[in-house]
């Protein structure tokens, strides 16, 4: 289904009035106010093909229904979600679930959608049913040099099919890694990895990046051969300027500051990209700010502060992707939250005093820096984002909309009640 | 396949001259190594239909080879690791996965192979292909209850095939929770699973016990209704003296004391059963003793003792079982590690000095208390253990005959080499 | 020192303009506006005595200036928070640091200060000059039967004390467990703490309260011996209908949802009262809602949830208290700080649509539910609390005022700069 | 007081039929007896001034009786450890608690007691009566360059007392962090406190060695500036070939894999030293061994697997010390307790056949893998152990002899029973 333009414009009328008293005292009292709302205007963030269906676990998966069915569908339901909220403007594919077979209509669909492509994702964690050699116990470690080769070559075929559709970047998240002490010689997988990785750099553009993503633990539960920051950044070192690490916010042992491991990947020149999710336990993949915003907004303070150190531009200098698992929510609806919550604290960070911080800092001034902090964060930004949103053609309530349309009524009638994302 | 028992012999034969070595210190040092062997040879782990063919994790599965089809195949299974080691001699079945079309071919069968039927476990955690409700969100805590009835209805059902193959003990594990905050009503959700757990307390028969599993977290990731010893606790307290708390190693929270709510349980009257395997981060389903064998040991201390004092027979009092998923080993092979490495915990608690461990700790004597306990765990008691699989008819070392006889070899052959067994 | 009327006004006059002009909407579009000020108006906080001085860990303390020297010096700075937020009217003590010398003369200070006495707080976690026997091996829990009746005799001296002041609760920390497994007799240890706490709860007067506080761990490194909720539920169940559990925010294992246990201890009439700080790792003590605001909004929506159900005063009918550690902060701006986040988070947790959420609910309309709770956390309810302090009289910015005061300056001039407070 | 060598003997012979016994089966079946005991003897671990009085915690301290009140005192404590088990042959100093007087004097104490000076330790994360500035809000990191200076300066003493004892490297633990969110520029604090390295580095001796400890969290408990083993890698490979990680077992966020990291860095050339103690929650500091053993273990298993691979001296070519707090335990018997685990784990891991290991590897036998490395777990190694001290001259049974002499009465005697070890 396409979004019908009547309706939208319908939607953000009856909204229009309390908006506009709901934004007014900004304009007025927040000097940098347009800065603001033209920097959320251009913050586009990348939605995963396979985020757009139920997602479960390994007790079971409860499959609602109008899921997409192929890559067409998929890149409908991130233009669905673009229209609404005017900020996700780009997918993010999944090689082998995603191959496209006709890249001219792929191409044309997205230019009518405005969607872009983002980082292709390899998929080494999983054994395809035409596939030669198991990636049971690892793929770019494999003690078996024919395994880690079936896995190159499965990676350079992934570049491959992004360079057709113009994205600039490979994301490499491998779950090798270990089940029991003893199963694996930590440094032969780890110089293996590198090899094999070393061998997927040569083969990139020279225009592109590889993310080297980590995460602590799961799908293996002893040992991850990339397994936090600093491993990341060590492969990414050793593989050179094209190499960053990824950070993904479920990926890290209990309590990790994570902003603080945003800092300095961002001091040392090395954080290539995001995936935003929330959790509690583990990966636990749930809506992004439902367990805990005020960590996401440390994290944005953290993103501004280093890139703007470094000159980079908020909006293309660093990959910005959704990851999550929607296991009881529409998974529509639990994008658009998701959307939104980052954006709420992306715009809190952008309101942070940042002068009056350093001079809290230099003077150890504990309690003024926290209050400094405190006061963007505990300040209702949500009429600045949905000023944004307005600006750029989007809805004021764009989960509201949803339901109002009834959107998801329309795809079940349109795809079935029973249909099954590929790669779920 | 069956193991043939001159084969058995002959391995023990080759094995005897070093095995009789290694054990002669013991009849000559330890006072009481008759009473360990004997209680060695009673002490019996069941084994739960689902251990018996590869796990997997939400990212992927790699199935083995010659995995059992059907309930028979399983019991054969079964039969086959107890004929190994002589204590395996019961099985766990799981419902809908193994009900029975034939009950009394399946106690026939079970007699045969010297097995008794261990506690049957209800499934309100997935949905069945043919059921009329869902239980994507919830089951015995549903807001709706037509759903809960349905879970009641599922869980008398499961005690009615255990009356039928002599099972004594319905175990429910609740996957009932929550992923986000505001999701649940906590006080409802409670009080609508302890209403449930009535109406299936109110179907058990005179004899039988029903154990009340927890879990920390997973497959909910915020809340989960049966969250911790204390939620089981209070629901197995309100139900009545039929109903106990169940504890499976990895349903905690990082860092949690389990030998310390073991000994809470037990002094209470309240603990039914134990689930084992081993983890690092959360429910991993590794193999018992891979990961902490010095906490399984402690446990096993907490448990005799505490068995003791209320007077509780440790081969029957308690429901004992293995609970974990072979992701990257032979399920078999799998399972006699874990065995042995419960018997080794097992045959260590039972040489600690409790004597002197009580004279210790009233006298606040904290470097005795600890080195009269690492003296028993520092102790290889494996000759104890090899002893007593031989006294039951098993084999000296059960993982290398199974190997020396190709059993795996033997089952792809009788059973293919894809094979799904039933509920995986 | 005490707060200057004049001073207060014109801090409140220069203000009044920008506050009124932030209120404004809320009077006009939160139909009970004046329900939630005024619950605000009524909500008081009491400050524990040991709370006023900088704190420490165990590498060391970095004393501040002008910190209270005695008894009256604490209720002094006590006092002179409540004077400028208007919620701080409670002082909690603790014995043996703060026993009151003049009875009369200190009660008359209370009441010129506006202050009442919350719980007394007992010490058998550390030793004091004089005592006969030592607590190293526990308290209540301790193998010798002497220790444990100085630790009862300990409590009931507290009570007595209590009794003298005002105060109607006795809370009991333990830090009572052990350091080393194999050190204590987990059974003798909880039955032993059971006896002891029995004999307190004895010499408890008709109308006053015992809490039973639980603690994960520290300063004990291997098991506590009230050490979760489940344990402290039991010991209070046991003692009898005066006895509760209290919730201390850093008291728990990793994770951990609290929100949860606050709900199961309301309903089953058991929740006792509040410890208020914030952590990121353990027991870090860190002023209230610094790491996990969201946390903390949660734990409210479940206060109220619960004790609206129960009839409860949510004024009255709980112990609320601040228990943190002033490591790098001035004392008394921390915890303006701390009182300030537990009024935000209040204030969000009553504006939270509570029909709709059931409703939401029962419909298992996740995404609903979960915008319910972020559009109250969302909303920028400064004003709100804001305004409830300038009815009480207070400062509509209190620290503000403390700064433009120079309050510590003075308390410096007062008292000196190197000053150490009793217990510290 | 020192050992009577006539006590030693006796024990020795008392015990010696029993050892032989059990020692016997060893060099019948073990071909690399002799090499392990070997390696055994050779191995020495550091003890810590500051390890040899009761430590304590936040909370309180309970001091035993006894406890050195000099240097000479503290070294005469671990000449005695050392003369008993003939394995504690170094200590390490900690300034400014151990500044020498008579560094001759000194000298000819050590040589006297067969110890040498292992690594000095300097002091940031404490204000001593006379400094200058205070280190409240960090050290090496702290924004004012006058305190950075003066800690750079009390690093560089540090240097030149070890310089006179004849140390070889300097072990730098920093408490540098914040506790709140925004206290801290993380770059800024990192770019301080690598040049405050980077002046201390420029004062090494060419001979010298520089650990950069890292810690997750405690005593600061939002952020430490050192927090993990990928910042103090970079922090070592920026400051040059002379600077390495020191791992301490107890600094890492819940369920890190620690041999992993240990594997990592030998491979990068970057591992200097080892922290032994164990723990359950955090830095708990409790006795080696006595929580996790089969972690020790593993650990081990890695530091030869990479230091053999390097062609690194077990011996020398790592700094291996105790660093734990005997809050509950005599510190002496403790670290008799500590080492002999240390032992044990060493002695276990010699024994992996890990030319089968590798082959298992190889072939992913996972369970084969796990056999081989719980072949050697299981093994009772204290006869090997116990030979090894009886050949390097020491007791047959250390803790025995220790309480069958009452050193710890004799010690009393001659010290006083409430005495305070410098620096606690």
């Amino acid at each position: 289904m396409n979004l019908n333009q009547n309706q939208l414009q319908n939607h953000n009328a009856s909204l229009l009035a309390r908006h506009q008293r709901k934004l007014a005292p900004w304009t007025g009292e927040l000097e940098n106010a347009e800065e603001v709302i033209q920097k959320l205007v251009d913050f586009q963030i990348a939605i995963p093909s396979w985020a757009l269906g139920t997602g479960g676990t390994r007790f079971g998966r409860f499959p609602g229904g109008g899921e997409p069915r192929s890559l067409e569908e998929k890149m409908d339901d991130v233009g669905l979600l673009h229209a609404l909220n005017r900020s996700s403007g780009a997918i993010s594919l999944h090689i082998p679930w995603d191959v496209p077979s006709d890249v001219a209509a792929i191409q044309q669909r997205a230019s009518q959608l405005g969607l872009r492509f983002d980082a292709v994702n390899s998929n080494t964690f999983q054994d395809q049913p035409d596939q030669a050699l198991s990636y049971k116990f690892g793929s770019l470690q494999h003690a078996d040099a024919a395994v880690r080769q079936q896995a190159i070559d499965h990676n350079i075929e992934v570049i491959r099919h992004g360079v057709a559709l113009g994205s600039k970047s490979l994301t490499v998240w491998l779950s090798d890694g270990s089940c029991f002490p003893g199963q694996l010689n930590f440094r032969k997988a780890f110089s293996r990895t590198l090899e094999s990785l070393q061998a997927i750099y040569a083969a990139l553009p020279e225009d592109w990046k590889v993310f080297v993503e980590y995460k602590a633990f799961e799908p293996n539960f002893y040992s991850m051969t990339v397994g936090d920051w600093g491993s990341s950044y060590l492969y990414a070192s050793k593989l050179g300027p094209k190499a960053y690490t990824l950070v993904d916010l479920g990926h890290h042992l209990p309590n990790a500051n994570i902003e603080q491991i945003v800092a300095i990947l961002l001091q040392e020149g090395k954080l290539g990209g995001f995936h935003f999710n929330d959790s509690k336990y583990g990966d636990d993949d749930l809506t992004v700010g439902s367990i805990r915003p005020y960590q996401l907004f440390l994290i944005f303070c953290e993103l501004i502060e280093g890139m703007d150190a470094r000159g980079m531009n908020h909006a293309d200098d660093l990959g910005w992707m959704i990851d999550a698992s929607h296991n009881v929510k529409d998974p529509l609806e639990d994008l658009l939250q998701s959307v939104e919550a980052i954006q709420l604290a992306y715009a809190q960070a952008l309101l942070v005093d940042r002068a009056a911080l350093e001079e809290a800092r230099e003077a150890n001034d504990v309690v003024r820096a926290q209050e400094i902090l405190q006061d963007a964060f505990r300040t209702d930004v949500r009429p600045l984002v949905a000023e944004a949103r307005l600006r750029a053609g989007g809805a004021l309530n764009p989960l509201a909309l949803f339901r109002q349309l009834d959107v998801r009524g329309q795809l079940i009638g349109e795809r079935g009640l029973k249909t099954v994302a590929t790669g779920l």
